[in-house]
């Protein structure tokens, strides 16, 4: 049979990945494939950069409408990254009849809908499992794998750099300018670091991790987004020695009032298994209704981590590209016409506990107006570190762990709390999931 | 469209979650599946007690060949356990052009080549996600989520009894009789335990493991078999003394010379993720070319999660059911037309690094004589912990770890130093893996 043919748009780390797995994979492909995987014609816009990695074995061209346009090619590679160009030039692919690999994270959380729109009814193929977790089969395992589970939540560390970030602060007592500083000259965060440490990456992920484990449509806009950039060396210390991690966590929940879908700085136990994924690893946590807490582990980004989900998707579409359309994988793991419209909750609606840090007056009466602010509220507490009072300071630190409760009681809290005249300057306020 | 017809033979642990599983979460299996999955017939021995289960959903019958004849029902799910009855009836379904779905890691261990080649010549499915670590999608991951890489190797806590009963002798110190008399009465160890805790039950998972990774039959009796019946508890106080802990790993490996699989206790670093898998949990380690280091975790048996890997293979076949055979996912990850011959290496032919504990008298020139005979034997070692004689006791134990040495050598070593008048009894060895 003859090779099927990919032309692949981009070049950078996971294109030159991509070109470089398929290369030295090829024999042992072919084997699983069953059919020849070809890059056929590459599009980068420094084209002779690229001639220098591709040699002569395909074109190399300088517009990607050469190879999105190109009638020998049957699948499209989009590895550009940002979001209105890739939706452009995905978008006239599958046009054109061909089915489409993409490791873009943004442009499925942001253009997904209209991409698998046009995809369903052009039938052919969008494969994306690179979007998510590099390396780690993450979207298969949550499309196929556990297909018949209720999914109940998913909790993920689906960001490299940050949790690179907070290992080395929890390990070496650093604050996060001093990591950051030290991971961009390690090249494990980028110049421009908005994306990775604001947790706009980890929530792309999350939205389309929430699309596929409840069959509902990527809704981006209403992903909580908060990042790292505001987090303490003294809480990491604080939760640990209450037996807590702090990880960035991407979670998806759902709940009788709707679905939960949020990104931000979590405290952990130390004794899960996910507590301990140290450095630029990923893992993602899935409970499932039958199958109970399951956990995929690998390298969520990376050159050939990330090329190896790319050859996955081509392998799976060279398999599938004959079969009918109407029996393949659905792309959001459910079929197209039982996409379910559940609302995503508001985050003042969202359900878990919490970690707040008081600086107060190290005098008799503090407690005790907290607690009755916090008891005034059902807000429970769980347990309690009051720090003593450094030498000569009179003022300290309370730290306290909430049981479940709703975000808009912890909110109320902590304004009244704050307008405490023995409580200084603002709470700290970081959630809580015990993953269990 | 009409819901595809399932035929259920066994209604045990594993039949009975299945059943509940398909009915508790149809709704959602038909959303993913495009088609509603119906179980219409069950084939019991004791056809009562199953009526107890199904109610009148279906028929329940007592001679399994009414449901492998019955030219109604599309898939055959095996849940009976043995083998020779199963392969039967299995080959019998195959003939009957039925797909299938089993459980079962004997079967297919010891006859899944003769199977494979069946269902290949009538262009039908066998699928066995359920065969190996239980609601795991491992045998996905490796055969669809991985197709970009060369395997190196896979490294896998695949028994849940075993596993739970090694994590309670560390944990509390017990010796094995007694921590599988506690097992046995919990229910997590079979009042006849030995297919368990000698190993076999691994090594069936592990031969499955190692034919989808590396692309060759079935070779069961070619693995080397080893439980943990007798392990000490003092070595595994003694490894974790040196930061290891001591896990029933089924390892299979590519080397230049072969192929390795081999199931034994094995030490493994303490810090190692899959070092932290307790109790009746499973994990799998797959080491590839692209995509480095992965892991899959989760509960390896079980009614529910055991269905839930039974019905991810049952939504499979159904999305698949329409399509071509020759484009599905081959059964052995690899195309029939490209399994590979590389033979599994014999034990002694085995590369890896050694656990050495001797019994000696406490007095000088002991040490010299032994590291002597290993340096014969160019057996470097790596770390070495002597315990000081307990009071008015002679006698003392020695503990090595070597470096990555041939087992020929290692078993040549051990001959000569059991040899020495100044060490008593028998040498213990286990073997250690870095992972890494």
């Amino acid at each position: 049979m003859k090779p099927i043919k990919v032309g692949l748009l981009g070049l950078g780390t996971v294109g030159s990945g991509t070109f470089t797995v398929l290369r030295r994979n090829q024999e042992e492909i072919t084997r699983r494939a069953g059919r020849g995987i070809e890059i056929s014609m590459v599009a980068v816009r420094q084209v002779e950069k690229a001639r220098a990695i591709v040699g002569d074995a395909c074109p190399v061209v300088g517009d990607s409408m050469l190879v999105v346009d190109n009638p020998d090619i049957d699948i499209v590679v989009e590895l550009i990254g940002g979001t209105e160009l890739p939706r452009q030039l995905v978008l006239r692919a599958i046009a054109n009849g061909k089915h489409v690999v993409t490791a873009n994270k943004a442009l499925l959380a942001i253009h997904g809908n209209e991409i698998f729109k046009a995809a369903q009814s052009k039938g052919v193929m969008v494969a994306f499992e690179a979007a998510v977790a590099g390396g780690i089969p993450i979207i298969k395992s949550l499309r196929e794998g556990l297909t018949a589970n209720r999914i109940e939540w998913v909790a993920g560390i689906i960001n490299g750099t940050t949790n690179f970030i907070l290992s080395e602060m929890r390990d070496k007592g650093l604050d996060f300018a001093t990591v950051l500083k030290q991971a961009q000259d390690l090249g494990y965060a980028e110049s421009d670091p908005t994306f990775d440490i604001e947790g706009v990456d980890a929530a792309h992920k999350a939205t389309i991790i929430s699309a596929i484990a409840f069959g509902i449509p990527m809704q981006f806009d209403k992903a909580h987004v908060e990042g790292i950039s505001q987090l303490q060396a003294i809480d990491i210390q604080y939760a640990e020695q209450l037996g807590y991690r702090i990880k960035l966590l991407g979670i998806t929940k759902r709940t009788t009032k709707g679905i939960e879908l949020r990104v931000h700085p979590t405290l952990i136990p130390g004794t899960r298994l996910i507590a301990n994924v140290e450095g630029a690893m990923n893992a993602i946590l899935v409970q499932g209704d039958a199958v109970g807490a399951s956990m995929y582990y690998g390298k969520g980004a990376g050159s050939e981590p990330t090329a190896s989900a790319v050859i996955a998707d081509l392998v799976d579409i060279t398999r599938l590209a004959a079969a009918d359309p109407g029996h393949r994988v659905p792309h959001l793991a459910f079929q197209p016409n039982s996409i379910s419209q559940e609302i995503i909750l508001p985050m003042a609606e969202i359900t878990t506990s919490y970690y707040l840090r008081l600086r107060v007056a190290d005098q008799a009466g503090v407690l005790a107006d907290v607690t009755r602010i916090m008891a005034d509220l059902s807000i429970s507490i769980d347990a309690m570190l009051q720090k003593e009072p450094a030498e000569n300071e009179s003022q300290t630190d309370i730290i306290m762990l909430t049981h479940q409760t709703q975000e808009k009681n912890v909110l109320k809290a902590i304004e009244k709390i704050e307008q405490l005249a023995t409580v200084f300057g603002q709470v700290t306020k970081i959630r809580l999931e015990e993953l269990s």
